[in-house]
């Protein structure tokens, strides 16, 4: 299964994408978490211990340049739309605690351009990705829209949409909706994040009429502290935990995704 | 004066934008703001009566081409990358409240591309805008940090990153400090914001030694509040009103910028 994470900035992407990585891992999976994020903080969120060893697909400049025919950051160029790809994930990746991570970007050099020739390769990683049953891919996208303009998540089988209790992110919510609709992408979900009333869970549910919500993620404030402690976040909330293994239940329901292990 | 503000999503940076706008507008400026997000939402944020009437530049496939020689969305072509643009400020905004606003873009077809070429015409147009002693140009950047790879704020006096007491936009603004500096930007001052307590200033201060602070917006529920009844935020807040107004007397004193009227 081939799942992408995606909704406004801060709404807690990030954050389920290093849940539902963890859920999926304990239950039997093979997980690829893959950061698409150029301002990228997946590998702490699940503790990898040496973040920094891992390098981005962004940096991979030979690489890039030999399947997309781009040099990174070069928009006013011709480059290919369908590169090899098929060879990359055992070789661009590191693992722990049973996920592994392949990670988009990281800082570029200022005024080194766009990341339209990384966004290319990794639509052509989703889409030509062959999974075995127990294997999933967790991408965590940017924040906003413009992937989806990009298309870059087109082959995905599930698109999350996370959403938090305020206007501006059910707006993007929308947006979402619409254009994943342009690339034919069906198959979407919502699920609440930082939610501390039921009033507020009733705010998004009626904000997002007709949408499938998958569940609704407390509000912890051992989040915020572990955060600013430096500590692993995927570790610092039980009740988080056990929400997102709800949350998992219910994408593999939906989904139709077939058993882990046979 | 040109004023870039940007962050991590999710930290305020259209709050920033917004109020800070109406303080530049309160003090005789004229101001123009440009959302720089295509998941825009300052027109909002600055209770425009109708910011559904804006067109964005995104949506002038016609100029964008005719400016820069490239379709909109159309990053594997060659275009210009110096257009003409001064005659653009006037022709493309709407006024309200004293403050001109324009819109960089708001929801493409999905699958139709990237945001390349109207980054280019901003590029442009932030760079060549001659502004008189009285007007202000602030650009209300889109989340994270493709921009300053794509440099759309290289011409700005003053980068103002947002930050909130969390260690990922912190990091973020590390990120756009290291950016900035590739770019030539040097002129970057911080502000804090949704801070709710003096430990939480002080976690702020002492994560990012040496950047110059120019103020901190303390957290206040009526700014969640008006926003889910659908309130223009701006309006909403007396004491973000006041904390952004020292903030205004802060960045002038620090840029050196000339008085609004003589």
């Amino acid at each position: 299964m081939k799942i992408a994470i995606t909704g406004k900035g801060g709404v807690g992407k990030t954050l389920l994408a290093s849940f539902l990585s963890r859920a999926f891992a304990e239950s039997g999976y093979s997980v690829i978490a893959i950061d698409a994020d150029p301002d990228a903080n997946l590998a702490d969120t699940l503790g990898f211990p040496h973040p920094e060893n891992i390098t981005p697909i962004s940096e991979m400049s030979a690489l890039i340049e030999e399947r997309t025919g781009a040099k990174p950051g070069q928009a006013g160029s011709f480059f290919k739309l369908n590169p090899k790809v098929d060879d990359l994930p055992e070789k661009y990746c590191q693992e722990h605690n049973g996920i592994k991570l392949m990670v988009m970007g990281r800082v570029k050099k200022g005024g080194s351009g766009c990341y339209c020739p990384e966004n290319v390769l990794l639509r052509a990683l989703v889409t030509h990705l062959l999974l075995a049953r127990n294997e999933v891919v967790i991408l965590d996208m940017e924040a906003g829209i413009e992937h989806l303009g990009r298309a870059t998540a087109k082959a995905v089988d599930k698109l999350m949409v996370v959403v938090e209790p305020g206007r501006r992110s059910v707006e993007t919510a929308c947006k979402i909706d619409k254009l994943a609709q342009d690339i034919g992408l069906q198959n979407m979900a919502v699920v609440g994040n930082k939610v501390r009333s039921q009033s507020e869970k009733e705010f998004l549910i009626s904000s997002l009429p007709g949408s499938q919500f998958l569940g609704f993620i407390p509000y912890d404030q051992a989040i915020v502290d572990a955060d600013l402690a430096n500590i692993p976040v995927v570790d610092a909330s039980q009740q988080i935990i056990s929400e997102v293994r709800n949350i998992y239940q219910a994408l593999l329901s939906t989904a139709q995704a077939p058993a882990p292990l046979e």
